[in-house]
């Protein structure tokens, strides 16, 4: 099949590459070859061409942080910070996912606007139930999307309807992987303690040893002040925080890396130590306002050589569209170098880009650009109600990165499979 | 005529109020009476009943600061500060508004949009040229929208095609406003030095004594530090950006109150400026993070008891929408308390609600609330694809506030009459 539109996506070098009215060629689900249009060889003329005429086709875009059983409030209660925010509203809502018929209910929502949205990637925490978690991989594959999963572990400082016992969290873990092996294809469990508050010692050692080799492992890093006091107090024997979880064998080498979410108060000896462990930060600008957590120091990550992409970290974002974390990031940025320090040079357009489509996607191997060898996933934007009176195409795709909202998706390819 | 529908708006004692299944009565342009649906007198029986059902409605929101020529320019060139901003995307696209053509197609668009929008009230800079600004208050008038609107003084500092001389600035001004009178019913001329940067002392204090005690004034103040800065150097004989403007008879006492956008670095003794001559401020949240300009002290004003209102500021601004522009002023205050003062309580819903719909729409009178005697300014809202599955209607309205994009606008009426 042959896929025809201006292609926009971001080069190895992190600028923003537009290519009109190109053809993509798809062998199964890669991106075999790319050809202008005017350039594609005889031999294809007699292919299906799905012709997008003047439409935008970008990467699709990936999430390396949310809680699909959060989406049921976002956009509620943003009135706390982090600790009473987690006890007032996440733990009563996350309890009801032990009810399979509530757990449906909302899971059904949450997946169709994933669906929706440009993200055809997603890094997921779902909750401590393993039947729940199993009904939202089943959902999640059924969708088209390709996503990692994690049933979350918690076994301390929780309420007493959403907790675990160190052995049924180990028990159900294993349970859960076991089940998982041979039921997906697209849907990949990934090994999920909540954060060092919720997770003893003890649990946090079993599950280094579970995820072994094989497994990817999210989790919460240096998220809010009172919380990283809080993990000094819990981890006398650290450095730090991701000390703590490097000390519990929680970020040991594996086929998939550690993503971490937040990272707002990781100083130097936890960057150095982010970057030598090959630790993903899923940088989450709007949660990070909304539960006035603080700016994360993103330009330095970038500067060490850190891997950076955007997570929604709904509820605590409440907006699904990953552009808008893109665009939110760079406000922050600005803010950064305004109030905390001169010397970081805020965020660029093109540095967002690349963060939200092919250093995110890497998570996942050869996605997040519009290039051979990739696999095809693919949003087709209609922006002509925005951009009416705009040909500059460069102009289109700048004024779109910042008003996506405004736009309509036409259609949403996954790994070479039409979704929308 | 009866309105019926779910109302929402904001009491005097700035709480967000929440009628279910109630009946607007309306009487010419203002809401005569509200009722319950089932408290309505058998006497209205007979009366045209619209019942918009389950819909939330909302009073009509007012934007207190926005440039209709940057329209054609919003989300493009935020890679600046304020000055280089302003001659390097601003001036040349303000220069463009002396072609009527190209005004007529601009404006166009932008009020077609605005008329899209939540907004039925604003308070607009034009450009420097009178006869496009009087093409688009034409526009406006016949959009049905109520708008103040500005064309802009400026003979300094500026580039060759966008300047006028002190005496053209003067005449011109004079001749737009003898124009004006008679000529609308719904469109105001407001008197519109650029800033002071851009305007000779001579010209400021012609503009005060035009603008007597009959016209409403706008301008910037205090919005990035270089500006401040420059205020500085060209008014040495004043203590301040605001006194400035004071010392030239810019905001003596007249019908129409001032209004100044930004005050990002007003200090206490201009805090206390801005009460005494009554001045209403329109922070732009959006706008002070895409210039890297910084976050205005809002809770300072609120405690002072100054008016705040909300302005877009396009195209410094890129959204038309004030709901995201008071989600965005949430977000600012809580990253005020968290670096740059703890005394500085973050901003509630409540209060970016009342601010973006009464405090705001006072500018134009009985403005901004659902309430016997007010104008008849309302937004219609479907709300059933974002709400799906939640049936408290408190819940309804705070995720609308955050998450409007993701609803549609049934109807709108502004001062008692449907435009949309």
């Amino acid at each position: 099949m042959i896929i025809k539109g201006n292609l926009i996506d971001c080069t190895d070098t992190g600028t923003i590459r537009i290519r009109e009215k190109s053809c993509i060629l798809l062998k199964d689900k890669v991106i075999f070859k790319i050809y202008q249009e005017n350039m594609l060889p005889s031999s294809y003329k007699d292919e299906k061409i799905v012709d997008y005429k003047d439409a935008l086709i970008f990467p699709g875009l990936t999430d390396m942080h949310l809680h699909a059983p959060q989406f049921s409030f976002r956009g509620l209660g943003m009135d706390m910070e982090l600790l009473d925010w987690l006890n007032t509203y996440t733990f009563p809502e996350e309890a009801k996912y032990k009810d399979m018929d509530y757990a449906k209910k909302a899971y059904t929502r949450f997946v169709n606007s994933l669906k929706k949205s440009f993200t055809t990637r997603a890094i997921i925490f779902a909750t401590l139930h393993k039947d729940a978690t199993i009904l939202l991989m089943d959902m999640l594959e059924k969708s088209g999307l390709r996503c990692f999963v994690g049933k979350v572990n918690m076994d301390r400082n929780s309420t007493e309807n959403l907790i675990e016992s160190t052995e049924e969290s180990v028990g159900a873990t294993n349970e859960w992987l076991n089940f998982c092996k041979n039921r997906y294809k697209n849907t990949y469990p990934i090994i999920t303690p909540r954060f060092i508050p919720s997770c003893s010692d003890k649990l946090l050692k079993e599950l280094g040893k579970i995820r072994g080799c094989e497994y990817g492992l999210q989790s919460h890093l240096s998220e809010n002040p009172k919380e990283v006091e809080w993990v000094k107090e819990l981890c006398p024997d650290s450095k730090g925080y991701l000390d703590a979880y490097d000390k519990r064998d929680c970020l040991n080498q594996s086929r998939f890396s550690t993503v971490m979410a937040h990272c707002v108060y990781s100083d130097e000896a936890e960057m150095k130590l982010l970057k030598e462990r090959d630790v993903f930060v899923a940088h989450c600008p709007q949660s990070n306002i909304c539960l006035s957590s603080g700016i994360a120091p993103v330009r330095k990550f970038i500067d060490m050589g850190i891997k950076v992409g955007f997570g929604s970290d709904i509820a605590a974002g409440y907006s699904l569209n990953i552009f808008n974390q893109a665009v939110e990031a760079i406000g922050l940025s600005k803010l950064y170098w305004r109030y905390i320090d001169k010397n970081s040079r805020p965020l660029e357009l093109a540095e967002v880009f690349a963060m939200a489509t092919r250093v995110a996607g890497s998570y996942f191997g050869k996605v997040g650009a519009l290039e051979e060898g990739f696999e095809a996933d693919m949003s087709v934007v209609d922006d002509r109600v925005l951009n009416d009176g705009i040909d500059d195409i460069k102009k289109r795709v700048e004024r779109f990165l910042y008003l996506s909202d405004e736009c309509s998706l036409l259609a949403k390819y996954v790994a070479g499979e039409q979704i929308i």
